[in-house]
């Protein structure tokens, strides 16, 4: 790996599959090593209701895009999972995206965002789709932004978020974005109110379904509150291979190698296949599964992941179990209210 | 007119562009022709919550499409004008329609739907795109029906809705979504406050506005509380030429011409240029203008009115009268809660 392409830090948290087998294998019998989701994500504190508002404005507005078809609820659709129900996305022209649209709620607790994990904060992943030709198709984030100020009635909400000398620009744009998602999150799912002690939160298969995920090795690399790893600083990023074990039958079944994860954008072999280990939250709603979307149902992505991480063959009754403990990490959702939109002139998409 | 193809009703209410003139020459000096909006669209007093809630959930689900991308929403979008802001909407696969999305807020005041009244309800009209394969590309509604069907999450909300045998079918996905859609009304416009009594709801060049626009004959087709002709038995339609004065210049500036209205789908010439009459509330939403979405600002669709439909040309301070007169039909919209739809298989989309 390239120092100079990535911060030090990414490469401090790339442990070893090795070392995080003893961290697993210690892990199972404390029980204080189950965390509950905090109520509040890591900067919600500072942010204020306007640019909350602002930002949940910009999330649900389609004219971003080139075509004023794509928005970011498009394929991060917070109606549903957070996602879009497809394989992989389509953005504008209705081109077709190379990989599976990540979950937006609770992304707020990944300390680096996409699955390549290529983005430090969700301000800069908010930075990115604009500005993809196969997403929402701008020219550039700049055009972006332009066209936001191009509909005159956005200008007050930001200087409510930032203030009267306030101006529409990228940074603005993205900040107030990720300010309304760190209120995207579900932290009271059954398995929060059982860790909190609730003990008729979860069902017997689901406390042994809790057992086998941790006594088989899953909770090695999907520990933390967020089963996406340990709580790291922001811009961390918490990496693993996948396939690690690459003779897998599922690596060809589902065309598992055929992304090369961080490599495709840091060109640098050592990083093939690396990818950021993504949460496990509202796996019900975020069906299809992994980086390519080639594997529809949650008893197969758990079959696939005991194979080609953990070199296991599940027995069925393990796989039901863990599934049913996976459920216990779904939702509630917020009630979440639409935002209005300001208008447009009748010029501004052709 | 073929009286085979459309219900006799409709030859009915076809006025004549005389005696729609008349009627409105006798109008301007009669306070009591301005109508407000009434609190409650036609039908909807039968709707029960239970019904209106499962049409929320229809209505912004985007899987009813063949690519699972396209809603009702997303060409008739609620937190804007009920529209898309584009001349003409964009269907899956980028493909381009041929005409403007009309707005849904307050369609259910419209006796019939479409911009060439095809549609004798909310109903049928929300049968349409579905099975239109430049608009959502499913093959038929009954395969809308089926896509919906294959989302199990659904059904609970089908038996609140019409009971414990209820069937997820094109009927019961069609009336949901309408009685969702008998929501959708903006009844406290300053207008409507103005006209029941609160004088100072209207600025004086709103008030002069208004009168010129009665004065001016708008109001022999844009009569009644909509703004979209009388109040007709569901069904029936209310119908003008457009342009009726074919030589104004803006036919040939703004290709007025093109689309033959509803003769394209009744093959019958004496349906030429016929078009349903639009209502006009939240035109400040709805930019850009008319069935092919030419013309860009409201002062120029009301001079092209004007000229079209009038055959006079306004002066710029009755341009500007009648365009702040309409700006006092805006909103207010409703808060809308989003609905939470429930999760797909993950081969539901391909």
């Amino acid at each position: 790996m390239n120092p100079n392409r990535f911060p030090h830090i990414l490469r401090r948290h790339r442990f070893t599959f090795g070392a995080l087998m003893l961290f697993a294998l210690a892990s199972p019998g404390q029980a204080n090593n189950w965390q509950a989701l905090p109520d509040q994500a890591p900067g919600a504190g500072s942010d204020t209701p306007a640019q909350v508002e602002l930002g949940r404005m910009l999330y649900f507005d389609p004219r971003m895009s080139s075509t004023g078809t794509v928005s970011c609820n498009s394929c991060h659709n917070l109606m549903e999972g957070g996602d879009d129900s497809r394989p992989t996305s389509v953005g504008v022209k209705g081109q077709l995206g190379g990989r599976n649209a990540p979950t937006v709620w609770n992304a707020a607790f990944l300390s680096v965002q996409f699955w390549d994990g290529r983005a430090p904060s969700l301000e800069e992943q908010a930075k990115g789709p604009p500005a993809n030709p196969i997403e929402m198709g701008m020219d550039s984030v700049e055009a972006a932004a332009a066209r936001i100020r191009e509909i005159p009635g956005y200008l007050p909400y930001f200087k409510a978020a930032y203030g009267p000398s306030a101006r529409i620009e990228p940074d603005s744009i993205a900040t107030a974005i990720a300010s309304f998602e760190r209120t995207l999150i579900t932290p009271a799912s059954p398995y929060d109110r059982y860790v909190k002690g609730d003990e008729s939160a979860l069902t017997p298969q689901q406390q042994r379904g809790m057992q086998t995920f941790a006594s088989s090795g899953c909770i090695a690399c999907h520990s933390g509150p967020n089963f996406s790893g340990p709580e790291l600083p922001a811009g961390s990023g918490f990496f693993q291979h996948f396939p690690a074990f690459p003779g897998s039958p599922y690596s060809a079944k589902f065309d598992l190698m055929a992304d090369r994860g961080r490599a495709e954008t840091s060109g640098d072999k050592a990083d093939s296949h690396i990818w950021r280990v993504p949460g496990l939250r509202n796996l019900s709603y975020t069906a299809p599964y992994f980086h390519n979307g080639r594997v529809a149902s949650l008893d197969e992505a758990v079959r696939v992941m005991a194979s080609t991480q953990l070199n296991k063959d599940l027995t069925d009754d393990e796989t039901a179990d863990i599934v049913a403990f996976l459920k216990a990490l779904d939702g509630p959702f917020p009630r979440l209210e639409m935002p209005r939109l300001p208008p447009a002139r009748g010029d501004l998409l052709q």
